[in-house]
């Protein structure tokens, strides 16, 4: 991909659809195995989705990374999060550090975790995590939009970058994560506008914030979206970037350029939570198609993701109320994706059975 | 325990409750993990309850058995499967031979597949298998009870007497599998009569039933149950028992016996999906308290599993409409737990951050 100077260079990206012949094929397998036809469910749809997605029946899913969006929000400066956004900076440290939750669980679930910092108000530049800076984090968009539109190009070419250099890498498999104090905030503001949802009905208490901090934020997040015009785009991709421009934040504009880079690759890319389904949507009205290119993991705490999910036309495996962040719901699904792949290579079929007969059957 | 001779010995059958202490002690290291709170939410429960289980935060969980109890139905004749009987002694070889679904995915999760012939309809002693025999499957339970009392009773013994065997063998915690055609039909009728539900309402296809079976299936029930009178009883065990007898099948009677055994030897046991949670459902009514040494773990495609599960407190943490058997949902929660449980004994705490002084707003 040439570099993206402007929003058509990114709306004009065409998606191949996955592979059906090759989605058949691992489904073939499936029912090759001795037991009731479709007896896995939709794991076996999983397996088969990432056929599809690696044209390949024949998959490797070995190598994956996290990649963890690290960015500021200026929307903290209006008390809607418990958290002030130097935690942003710890938690990025800790994940350079390699001890942040995120690693913990990558360790055990054999996952890279790939910090980035895209946009984390700072002047340090950490030790262990990605420098991509495009901003020392957004603004304030109950006054301002949060960004400018270079930003938010910037932001999504890096994503989309990092998605390439890590496929030519040899990772398989990709997982958006985030780390940033009141992107729940911006990922919400993002889904109302992008759904056309009640934004009050969706926003949730992020990382855990009290009842008063919760009526601020849905007071915000509700007359935020009164200052913009989102809805007089006819064009989805239009309507999309204005979106993600005015309420949106770096990371979820990162994540968004993961998802679009995963689909220009055929790399899977695992949704973790709220934030990064909210970057999916955004990604899938840019780039049509870019949806057949992801994974579901988890339903999690806030509402707005099984919005967001429901409209990728997704349907989360792990139903666990999880709210951490850092992609640690989508490095959850690996231990999952890693059983079933290897019932999948290893499995015997009816033949070792001696039960051919009953194949029809059983 | 004694030999289990009459109803009293298992309804006679006292169970301490977990330790509340150890739970919590469980949910403080959580706590002191740098991290949201609860931010793992359920998954975080789950360590939570495995330490009140074992009475202790220091929880080992490495050894682990599926114990899959096999068995033929005498309902089977009445055309309730998609399946004859004779796959039940073809899987349970496979079971023995370490080839079968369940024996692929547990080499996957680190789990021992125990296979128990418990009540198939076959001669012959397979190899690799427990003889538990009780009998050579249940009778027919449209025409007359599954079974007799002394048949229910030496069932139940031999799941408490299992437990009790791997519990001092070494194993931490269990999985309840199964494996005989013709038992989704006896799980729901044990089901609707123990819980009161309309059986149509929680008859399911089972490992694939056609919609002509699938009638025929909630025929059977139906008019089966109304050839029973349960509600009579006034004793939630007694009751139980006249349930279990008279349109259970042998597998559940081990199952609920393992389900008691696990409360009794303080060992977690793994549901799997709808045979595993009848089976917890009568071991809970026959001896209360049985409940809070159970764990869910997937919600699967047959409806009576949910309702069984909201019946004992549990929600699951998989939902993937699997319907396999064999004990593969519970399983493949093991993938997950272990995550889980590193994550626990590894993560950093708030100190580790040197941001102690955000714990408070984290």
């Amino acid at each position: 991909m040439k570099e993206v100077k402007t929003k058509k260079d990114i709306s004009g990206i065409r998606i191949d659809p996955p592979d059906k012949t090759a989605a058949e094929k691992a489904k073939a397998v499936f029912d090759s195995i001795a037991k009731p036809l479709d007896g896995l469910g939709d794991l076996e749809g999983m397996i088969c989705r990432i056929a599809g997605i690696m044209h390949t029946e024949d998959i490797n899913i070995g190598r994956r990374a996290a990649v963890i969006m690290c960015a500021d929000n200026g929307i903290v400066e209006e008390g809607v999060s418990q958290s002030g956004k130097e935690v942003t900076l710890a938690v990025a440290r800790a994940l350079g550090k390699g001890i942040s939750s995120s690693c913990t669980l990558g360790r055990a679930a054999r996952v890279d975790v790939i910090p980035v910092d895209i946009g984390i108000d700072c002047d340090e530049r950490i030790r262990g995590v990605r420098d991509h800076k495009v901003a020392k984090g957004t603004r304030n968009f109950l006054k301002q939009p949060a960004m400018t539109e270079k930003e938010m190009l910037k932001a999504l070419e890096t994503g989309i970058e990092i998605t390439r250099e890590l496929k030519k890498s040899g990772y398989d498999m990709l997982i958006t994560g985030e780390m940033g104090i009141g992107n729940t905030t911006t990922s919400t503001a993002v889904l109302a506008a992008a759904l056309d949802l009640d934004s009050d009905g969706i926003t949730g208490r992020g990382a855990g914030i009290d009842d008063e901090g919760l009526s601020r934020k849905k007071e915000v997040i509700r007359e935020a979206l009164g200052r913009y015009r989102f809805n007089d785009e006819k064009d989805e991709a239009e309507r999309a970037f204005n979106i993600l421009r005015s309420v949106g934040g770096l990371d979820i504009a990162g994540l968004a350029g993961l998802a679009i880079g995963g689909a220009l690759c055929k790399v899977p890319v695992v949704l973790d939570g709220l934030i990064s389904s909210a970057a999916a949507v955004i990604a899938d009205m840019m780039v049509p198609g870019v949806r057949d290119y992801l994974l579901p993991s988890h339903a999690g705490r806030e509402k707005g993701n099984m919005s967001a999910l429901s409209y990728l036309g997704l349907s989360p495996y792990i139903n666990c109320n999880m709210a951490l962040g850092e992609g640690t719901g989508g490095i959850l699904l690996f231990p999952l994706i890693d059983a079933v792949y290897a019932f999948y290579k290893n499995a015997a079929g009816f033949s070792d059975y001696s039960m051919d007969e009953y194949r029809r059957h059983f």
